[in-house]
């Protein structure tokens, strides 16, 4: 059993924001990155907690993300706004943007943000949440490196292209889910090989294009797509509407930008915002209890919502403060400044 | 072998035309109903080809469905479009509201298209590929009755909740997908019924929970979503999006509504739009030509694009007619007045 460290949530939170300053983020910058960062802590899911800071300071260091990068946020059109990251992280390139989007959105019923020329590393669910806090739907899609196949095919074409969706409820915990279009994330294909374990069956193919358990083998071939054909027309679809539909790169193109440097992937965003109170006006309560409704008939029958285990952790975490992996946290220390 | 009767698509229509006017129709909901029928004829998608003409019919004799509902179309607000089609049949709710969606998505960037209290047994892919047609990309997802039970439960919730996507192409023949978020069709079920056929494993549970091949099992206890919690989380989300946001019945509802007459299921239809020349401006062929060269990546490597099939089949159809079983056509014969 590896030793762990436990940090109140504040520690975590100090601990993050030093090393991040000390990569050169501006003040803006590594203040939303702090913030996921943290959620992705504070929820339990790993791969997306402080776990990624080395990747972000490496990102950084690779040359490839500019750390000082202002968002410029832009009223495109009526139910549009864009925002251009200049190439920084998204944490930041999102909170410009949101407000925005909450407005457009309680205007017209439903408005998008376009987010470009951007460096993503963290999860949606952050996102979509924060909308939803805001008494507003929303859905959101990234493509990010080619590593995935299409169905029936051999060649990695797709990111693993996440998608995320938020529905606020009334008790203030929102339904939610976010998760890769890839049978699993490309983060617990990294976490197979760093723990030298096999990988299930249905995962991956070799460069060969032929099934394989290795990861090694499958980080250098393809990952499969989720539900098979159905999955595979997912990921195609986001990779449409979150890369050409706002004239961002594809997961190809984003993979070729790196040009090996394996910094976090550099793509655009799609966040869709739809507000019930315009669709629904004053019948709205009404509605919103047949979906309370059917949450009740999935968690009667003993089965889960896709939100359900994270927040438990948040309650854990909240009270009792975050456990990391001891050689996380020495690595963690060694990065932030004597 | 069975036999079969091969008709020109004109013949086809004339048949269905003669069939849905005799069972008290409007001319506009004959004519609408019609177009859809037999695009999926052509198309040779048979579970919603000239087959469905029968249950058509049973919906009106059920005295559910108002064959000459006239629908409503209102301009709700600046991003939405509703249609209450007052317990008529959707194709001809969809082909009213449709024109309204495109105008504002041209206007907006992106729209939204609610329809209400509408009796549904098409397939979504004709209307994504209508609107594509005008160059607009299109989301359609609607709930169904409630017949799949969510990952890790035993009892029905959600309904097949299917999602339609399309991208226009420069080419003409635009990127369409239409999938059922349970592992399978309803329809499916029903031709292995039929056939005496055993369903595959994974695609259904008994009415104690345990997993089934049995057809008539399956259709007394649930259907499983696609991809586990990921295409049990999808179908959450078409309900939410389709149903409360719209306020519009979830699945268990219109399956209530329904109340064992076994009409087409009532309830709500949304479908988004958004138009690349509005997101991408004069760029938009640089960036239209990004989606090409990821069309390419997957053709080139022997996979199949999700309506590579279905336009093959078109073009047999279009020059040698459409083939159906001599039982359904004979079924069909006697529906016709003589």
């Amino acid at each position: 059993m590896t030793d762990h460290v436990v940090l109140s949530l504040d520690e975590a939170r100090a601990l993050g924001l030093d090393i991040l300053r000390a990569a050169g983020l501006s003040e803006p910058h590594a203040q939303a990155i702090a913030d996921v960062v943290i959620a992705g802590q504070r929820d339990e899911c790993h791969s997306h907690g402080l776990y990624r800071l080395p990747g972000v300071v490496h990102s950084i260091r690779a040359g490839k993300v500019d750390p000082q990068a202002v968002p410029d946020v832009v009223d495109h059109a009526p139910g549009v706004v864009r925002v251009d990251a200049h190439f920084g992280f998204s944490p930041l390139a999102f909170a410009l943007g949101r407000p925005k989007l909450v407005e457009k959105a309680r205007r017209q019923g439903i408005a998008a943000l376009a987010i470009n020329n951007c460096f993503h590393f963290s999860a949606l669910w952050p996102e979509v949440e924060a909308i939803a806090a805001e008494g507003v739907v929303a859905l959101a899609l990234t493509p990010s490196h080619s590593w995935v196949a299409p169905a029936g095919g051999t060649k990695p074409v797709f990111g693993t292209n996440p998608i995320a969706f938020a529905w606020p409820r009334p008790d203030g915990t929102p339904f939610v889910f976010d998760f890769a279009t890839s049978v699993i994330a490309r983060g617990d294909i990294e976490l197979h090989r760093r723990a030298g374990k096999p990988l299930q069956e249905g995962w991956a193919i070799d460069g060969e294009g032929t099934p394989t358990t290795d990861a090694e083998a499958a980080l250098a071939g393809a990952m499969l797509t989720f539900g098979g054909h159905k999955g595979s027309a997912l990921a195609a679809m986001i990779e449409l509407l979150a890369g050409p539909l706002i004239g961002d790169m594809t997961s190809a193109e984003s993979m070729a930008f790196d040009d090996g440097a394996r910094a976090a992937p550099c793509h655009g965003e799609l966040i869709l915002a739809l507000d019930p109170a315009v669709f629904l006006g004053v019948d709205a309560p009404r509605h919103i209890d047949r979906a309370e409704k059917m949450f009740g008939a999935i968690v009667e029958q003993g089965a889960r919502l896709p939100s359900q285990r994270r927040y438990e952790a948040r309650r854990r975490s909240l009270a009792g403060g975050v456990s990391i992996p001891k050689p996380l946290h020495d690595e963690l220390v060694a990065l932030r400044p004597t």
